[in-house]
């Protein structure tokens, strides 16, 4: 038996109010709410949206420790929320043209660029130039950054796995059971891996990205599986799933996710949303073979998110 | 009400006796058949097994126009038969090195030796000099059977959807219902997409494979995944598939055969009968809803491919 944890550690719901399409967690949207984002209660990271439906990953701060899980939405414009006054900070490196870029977070800057260039033309051809070019950098300051453009891959196959991997650690710390923590997993693991310009997850495809260099993503990689595979075993062994080959299905279930990258941005017409909750309902299906069970346990799992969180649910 | 077409036209099943691991359709391995290969009765794609579970692909002979479905097994080794006569040909291009290669059938040895390159090192990286030296060919004789680099990524992305899009035309000439069809259409994708040294189905994901150039391979793939659509919507209007969005779901479906790239070569471990059955059937779960439901389907299917066979089943 496992022992229970208290359920405050796990919360993900939308309160910017700035959601324009409705959040899985509190089925509010932009146009119902009209409360702006409050200042240093919500972190998210900066990206460029280049297709209608990339989501913003929304990070909610870390307390004690605890990473809360993401709560994806779109947005209509490029949309910045400043909480720790981190995307304010203008590193002093010269630039090549300061009309590029809005200076507040070279860094950043520079993966989002690299993310574009590596899923558009590929690793191999995306010059280190290339990249400085759309920043508006030199390349030597580019260099400062990152020693190599091995690093910029390195640093965004890590986005695509880090926040994922947190978010499955803080899941494994609860007492939520196997169904509905697998759909948790499933649709924060896909919010996390389909977002970032030229959706980032297609880049661990890339021939070059299994280059020992980049071990250290692959084991993280192999953690993330880990811990689908955990839920998978402690499933079956409860006897609420239905599986012969639990590492197989791992693999399948692992790949069903991924294999996302392949299709979701090129095939836009879906929200982050529908999207994200279809699969990991598709995958409850699957593992528990049963639509109704899947449908109980989605329901269960967004029942978790709602009051789990440990301020009171408006 | 779908006209009722004979069920002779579908047949597959090995009656190689060369199989190790059980066919899928006559459950014989080669540990049980002794008797050698008809000649003239199958013709093999030759092939280079880079791990201990790539497939062969065994294409049954075109009869009258009909397309054979796969029948998918993996040798203990390398291993040909000719049919056709065709790989004994020896085209009388000069040879850089006469010690690599068999010589049988050079193009087929471009393919294979680049398709080797383009998943290990990327398509950008691999230059038609090393392609032309792991065949032993001077560079100009590959040129001769392939104008350019792009012609022989163009001649690898379709043999990992042409032979998956004719089983497609030739199931949909059948009487199967939808749960049967679906289950081999995606039995018979995955044997293709899963074959080939280095596992061909990754190549569509490195971004080169986007270029203008390659549009022909895309439109095909559309019409696969227009099968794939075709089944469902059918299976959805019989009330067969617990669906609400049949678009959504043909793409989740697509990209849970098409993910198998990603994994499959890697985390060997399992047959491919073993695999490419497990996936059909969750992607039977997912549509029907029901782990019962999806068993019933697997069966029909078998017994729809044993028995469905222009020749007598042993």
């Amino acid at each position: 038996m496992r022992p229970v944890r208290q359920r405050s550690r796990i919360a993900a719901r939308c309160s910017s109010g700035s959601c324009v399409q409705p959040c899985l967690a509190c089925s509010r949207s932009a146009l119902d709410g009209r409360q702006a984002p409050a200042p240093g209660n919500l972190s998210i990271d900066r990206q460029v949206v280049n297709g209608p439906f990339s989501p913003y990953r929304a990070v909610w701060p870390r307390l004690s420790g605890v990473v809360k899980p993401v709560a994806f939405y779109r947005s209509m414009d490029r949309w910045t929320v400043d909480t720790q006054g981190s995307s304010k900070v203008t590193l002093g490196r010269p630039r090549a043209n300061p009309l590029i870029g809005t200076g507040a977070n070279p860094r950043r800057e520079i993966l989002d660029a690299a993310g574009r260039l590596f899923t558009s033309v590929g690793f191999s051809a995306a010059s280190t130039r290339s990249i400085a070019e759309a920043v508006g950098l030199r390349q030597a300051s580019l260099f400062h950054h990152f020693p190599s453009k091995e690093d910029i891959l390195a640093a965004l196959l890590d986005e695509t796995v880090e926040p994922s991997l947190k978010f499955a650690a803080e899941l494994a710390a609860t007492d939520a059971p196997a169904d509905v923590a697998i759909y948790l997993l499933i649709v924060n693991d896909l919010a996390n891996y389909c977002s970032g310009p030229g959706n980032l997850g297609s880049l661990q495809v890339q021939p070059e990205a299994r280059r020992q260099r980049f071990k250290n993503f692959w084991d993280k990689r192999d953690q993330l599986k880990a811990h689908y595979r955990e839920l998978i075993v402690r499933g079956k062994s409860e006897g609420m799933f239905k599986l012969t080959d639990s590492d197989l299905a791992t693999n399948i279930i692992f790949a069903l996710v991924e294999g996302t990258a392949t299709w979701y941005e090129q095939d836009g017409g879906w929200s982050p949303t529908t999207t994200f909750d279809t699969i990991a309902e598709f995958a409850l299906r699957i593992v528990m073979g049963n639509a109704e069970a899947a449908s109980r346990a989605r329901t269960a799992a967004l029942q978790f998110i709602r009051h789990g969180t440990r301020e009171p649910v408006p």
